[in-house]
């Protein structure tokens, strides 16, 4: 192995963090929307799908001290990489991680995600992943 | 709908990210201990996974101007959040994410990526997300 001090470093990849707040009931209950959603980012965001999206119904209430709203969450594998989504249709609530090793252009996902979900408002924060992330392969 | 802004919010939930460098390759290219972070992680911050972890092996070559080194990608999904991991064993590295719904103490989560990752170096960010998550339903 290479002394990883004296490897050359890059980043990883970008990694947006978006809840939105005060959606639509309708917008949010709608299983098959956050299918295409994580579809259409992967897309947007010019990753390969290694798999298709994958959504489930949590119904579970046993958390939140039994006032847990359900919800879906879907997941999809990209190259090295995923996004995810999690809706609480009864909270207005959802919440998207679009985590890629290739660069994408946040604002186009961001925009894509308002006018996909119609929040009343949002937070959302770029995070570069992998600051020391090495340029070449560190083992044979 | 009661009016967005009169309604009590609360925090959704606590998102630990957690990149690793330098880990050991054999440690890395053991797609069996991908799988048992998933489930030991779901385990460790007392969430109910809704389905076993699934970890796929990414071998594609097509990115990073072909010199993608190749990985094991991972997810499960818990409660209302999910947990995710990506290794690139070549570049010794591995990028987790730890996304609850219920507290969890991140000390423990990152001692036992620690001692199961064996990094040289890490990079942790401790994330409050959904900060303005309604109390209570704001849809019947």
């Amino acid at each position: 192995m290479t002394a990883y001090k004296n490897i050359e470093t890059t980043t990883f990849g970008p990694h947006l963090i978006f809840d939105a707040y005060g959606c639509p009931y309708k917008t949010l209950s709608n299983m098959e929307l956050c299918f295409g959603i994580l579809s259409d980012l992967a897309d947007l965001a010019g990753m390969k799908k290694m798999t298709e999206p994958y959504v489930i119904k949590a119904t579970s209430n046993e958390f939140m001290g039994g006032k847990d709203p359900g919800g879906f969450s879907g997941f999809v594998i990209i190259q090295e990489s995923h996004i995810s989504i999690h809706t609480f249709a009864k909270r207005g609530f959802a919440t998207v991680d679009l985590y890629s090793c290739k660069n994408f252009e946040p604002e186009s996902a961001v925009e894509y995600l308002k006018k996909t979900l119609q929040p009343r408002d949002v937070d959302v924060i770029k995070l570069d992943r992998g600051l020391k992330y090495p340029k070449q392969n560190i083992y044979k």
